[in-house]
């Protein structure tokens, strides 16, 4: 039995989510239909290191599963793109040890943002970016950005659906980069709750309208209750863009 | 009367190209919908500057439309906006003179063709640049292109199916921008014949690949014979950037 590791992208628009669900397309249930046929019939499970929703992108998930089909790793790339759909893309595929999980060994993930600040929106642009027309003092939302660096109970910044106890998480970075009439968020992290990146980015988003004061993420972080921050960003301006892992895996 | 001018931005992925038909999703039939709706039921035909094939795009295609309702140029975009879906935008309209007409009062087109260089392919730039993964030789395409320029028969550049008479147009600049693992082609002319941009890039990334000499070009075009040229490029890398009309309409 191998187990492999494959980062994969995807363009999340005509996904109902990564999850598998009884009924709609999802991005889980499309590669392991593929699996499924490769492997004669047999059913083949994907692991990957965390779900994003309908709407959200991926340049770089990871997912691993086991098999016992004697193929090179380059080849399970090819033969995968081969015979799936054009907005699913393998980019790598590696055999790694047994004891390595996309979810559990998995040491930070990094997630981008992408606003579309032009007053006009872009047809080419709008299942890709979030259409922001209004102005934003960007100074206001670095500052606030800044305040999020750091260990911090994200209650939050999370979904009230959340199931999960420990809402302790680590922000490494959260870079803001403004060009081209376009603002790019980069946030870095040790792990993040459900809804956390969309929350913090519409809370910033408040912020750089001056709705709220930068300061005032300290306060809301404080307050551990998610009515505090701000809304919750669209789906479709959010990129999963890559899972770091601790050991070079090949 | 008054006489509309209207610039158009589409995504052609998801329509059966321009022109309205029987069947399937048209920019003009989604466009003369909405029309309708805004005249209380009744038709309203818009004639536009020239038809874009399924899955070519727009930047900047120009139609016109005659109406009897009383909106300024302003709230007609803002209107058309809210009504059409997002995959169409109206960037401007204007009240023009009666005597205006959307094809034959331009003076020129001007056409965008992108290729995105990647080994990879690119799931979010799938529908709008050709992936081409291959080696070009972009000194001998810059040779060929300019090769193009000034006033030809275009027979040999023009699908077998095109019923125009008159073959000879004038090309006023093509210029070749590679960037980012990107190459634009920008083509600037009095007129394109049926498919006449996607012949002519095929063809020049035939020169490219070295299964063509740039000099070439000459031959094919005097020999007046579509299948001396290359092959027709896709659709999806093609987009109708603008069309210039001489007098300010204004």
């Amino acid at each position: 039995m191998a187990r492999m590791k494959v980062t994969v992208a995807y363009d999340g628009t005509d996904f109902a989510g990564y999850q598998i669900q009884p009924s709609g397309r999802t991005v889980q249930g499309t590669i392991q239909a593929v699996l499924q046929k490769i492997h004669k019939g047999e059913s083949v499970s994907i692991s990957a290191s965390g779900r994003t929703d309908a709407g959200v992108h991926a340049v770089g998930q990871v997912f691993h599963f086991d098999t016992d089909l004697q193929i090179p790793a380059e080849a399970w790339s090819k033969a995968l793109n081969a015979m799936l759909p054009n907005d699913i893309l393998i980019k790598k595929a590696e055999r790694v040890e047994n004891s390595f999980h996309s979810r559990f060994s998995a040491c930070s993930k990094e997630y981008h943002y992408k606003l579309l600040l032009n007053k006009q929106p872009d047809v080419f642009k709008r299942n890709h970016m979030f259409h922001y027309p209004y102005s934003l003092n960007v100074a206001d939302i670095k500052r606030a950005a800044e305040l999020f660096l750091g260990t911090h109970d994200f209650t939050s910044f999370s979904s009230a659906k959340s199931e999960v106890e420990d809402k302790v998480r680590t922000i490494f970075g959260l870079n803001v980069m403004e060009e081209d009439n376009t603002l790019t968020f980069k946030i870095r992290g040790s792990g993040f709750l459900y809804n956390m990146v969309r929350i913090i980015i519409g809370t910033l988003l408040e912020v750089g309208q001056g709705k709220r004061k930068p300061e005032e993420i300290v306060t809301i972080l404080e307050g551990k209750d998610r009515s505090l921050a701000g809304k919750t960003a669209p789906a479709h301006g959010l990129y999963l863009y890559q899972v770091n892992y601790e050991e070079k895996t090949e």
